[in-house]
Parts: structure tokens; sequence; C-alpha cells
């Protein structure tokens, strides 16, 4: 089996994103994390930052902030959605669209917004999961991005959560199961440099198929 | 750092056993598997396919095993438990200290038994959990343990239940999460083979000690 696609979900400051950064440079492949989510706000009609936050909030956070939105409309950019398709559904809908279509076009990696679910049933897809402990991705979490007044661990404690039940309400599958991916690695332990050595040796030399022992 | 022990959890007919074992003869280290129901059984007084059992079973089954052992005597070894103990509950505190023990002699390999949960405070441990789907676990069993009159399809949903009620019971941790592991690999994509590779270049070159990206 040749490997073309491959997506990396990950834990909020557990290098997962630089990871699949690596994984496409040292491929030669395209790398779809910020640009996934333009296309899906040209799409849509949302606003970039509106696309980024319903990829972690759960839909009654999402649904709520739009009923907010029609005093400030500011942050949709013309067109809404139907008004009979919550957003964070037809949010949904695009960026599974989006997804399967950037996929079809070629090899590439791509970062969060549940690809590895939305592409399950690609047998060219290798699915990654990139994790760490608490205590490591908030030392990390600071240095990267500074200091703010919620202390670190609190951050995550959140972001963690948000992403859970986000996944969660969209794959009805649970968030991190070893079984939903090729690979889970701790970026802690295993390095995100030799986590990506991992992945593109993989892709490479594409192992087995089937076990055999 | 340094990692000195690798605990192996595994879906029943993953191929981690087989990963565990290639691991510790290209480490030249000792493998814990048969090894370690057989301490557990000498310390505990009980046969060693009932610690096979209760390495498997909820422990509500377990106590009506326990109970009905009162009349078939046989499987025990010759002494019984206190008596103010459930079995399974002495079972595992055995096991506790016979994999700590294990682990406190030197570097090794120990496969299933929670060992990745009872050790989970040893900075030197690794801990990997191997898995694969379903179709290729079903096609493997019949291939290596011959047919029976049970579907393998249903002999591998019922041994997951079993492992997943039993490793929840004891540690409160999902079965299977990838926070809880090093690295989680599947067997049929990445090759058993591969898998012992992967985990051993961990091991030689002892990668990383934090985020670094």
């Amino acid at each position: 089996m040749k490997y073309n696609v491959i997506t990396i979900s990950r834990e909020f400051g557990s290098g997962g994103r630089t990871v699949g950064r690596l994984v496409a440079e040292k491929l030669g492949i395209p790398f779809y994390d910020r640009e996934l989510v333009n296309k899906v706000a040209l799409e849509t009609g949302f606003a970039t930052e509106y696309i980024e936050d319903a990829g972690e909030y759960a839909p009654v956070k999402s649904k709520l902030a739009f009923l907010l939105s029609f005093g400030h409309t500011s942050h949709v950019n013309g067109h809404s959605a139907s008004g009979h398709i919550p957003p964070a559904e037809y949010i949904w809908a695009t960026q599974s669209r989006v997804i399967k279509n950037l996929a079809e076009q070629g090899p590439c990696v791509i970062v969060g917004r549940c690809a590895d679910y939305i592409l399950k049933d690609r047998k060219d897809a290798l699915h990654v999961f990139i994790h760490a402990p608490k205590e490591a991705r908030a030392e990390r979490i600071v240095r990267l991005y500074g200091e703010t007044d919620c202390d670190p661990m609190k951050r995550l404690d959140e972001k963690d959560k948000k992403r859970r039940i986000h996944y969660d309400y969209f794959t009805s599958r649970p968030w991190g199961l070893s079984q939903n991916y090729t690979l889970s690695l701790d970026s802690e332990i295993v390095g995100v440099e030799k986590c990506a050595d991992i992945i593109v040796d993989l892709v490479k030399n594409n192992a087995a198929d089937g076990i055999v022992d």
C-alpha cells in the first residue's frame, strides 16, 4: 500500500503542527493547516477566526456565538448559512467536503479539523495522533505563546476539553483513542523531529500490508 | 533519559506479544509473558490458568468463578486467598508487586497484565500499545490458533470487551487511550517487525527529553 495522505491530530501544545510541517517538508508535499481554514472560510462565508473557533468549540457554544452574532455581523464575511442548519453543522459539512477534495488532489499533510475521521475510509491515508504530558505542553505554550493571565495548566484543561467535546460530537468516537490512528506518539519522549522521521519512514517504505509474524 | 523497561499492551490478535519478544531479542533483555503468570501463580497459590483468566475477566466474573470454585478446588494449587479479599483484587495486588520487582531487577520487556499502569510512575519506562483493525486480527487468530465453533469476529468482540472492562476496573483509565502510552502502533499497517524496530530505535537512541521545536 502506498500512503498519500497523512492526517495529524494533536493535543494543544504538543508540537503536532510542527511534526506535520516537518513531514510535509521532508516529503515535499503540501501542508494544509491555516490554508484549510481559509478555504472553509471562503466556502462558507464565515470569517476565518469564526471557523477556527468552530473547529474547537462544541456546537452548543457555536450556536450561541451564532445567535449573538446577529448584533455583530462584522465577523461574517457577507452571506450567512441557510438559517435552517446550525452553523457548526454547516461548517462541518463544508469542511468535510474541502478535506475530501484536498485528499483527492494528491499527496498532502492535513493538520487537525477531524481529518482523521473525515478520511477514515481512505485506504491510502496514515492517521497520526501527537500527544504529550500536560507539564511538557504547559512549558511549551508559555515558551512559544508567552504568559497570559490564565494559568497554563488551566488553559490546557480548557483546550483539551473543548477539542474532546467537539470531536466526540461530530465523530461519535472518543478523542485520542489509539485504535483510530495508525500511530500515536508522545512528542516529549519521542521528540518532534523523531516523530516526523518515523512517519516519513513509514510513508517512504510503506511497511506491511498485514500482521505477519 | 535512558529507558530500561518496556511494557507492551495489546489487542488480542494484534501480534503485540511477538513485537515484545522481538524487542527483547533485539535488545538482549528478558521477556516476561508466561513467566510473569507463573510467578504470580506461585506467589498467590492459584493455578496459572486461573491467573491467566483473572488478567482478562472483570472482577465480578472472577468473584463468581471463585465462589463456584469451592465445589471444584482442583484449579487452586493448595492454599487460597485469605477469604476476606476478593481473589481478583488479591491477584492484582500480587501481580503489581511482582511487576514492580521485575522492573527493579533491570532492563526487561513486560507483556500485558496492565504493566503500563502499574509502572506508570517509572520515568525509565516506555509504554507501547499495539492494535490492529478487527478484520486483520480475525484473519490472524484463525491462521495461528485455528478455527473454532465461535466466529472469529465474535471471539475478538468478547476478548476486547473483557480486556477493556478489566483494565477500566483496576486502573480507572480508558483502555487504549493514546495518552497512556509513549507510542501506539497499528501492526497491520506498520508491520510487526517494523513496530519492534521503532521501539528498539527509541530505546537505543533515547530520543528527546522535551518538546523541542
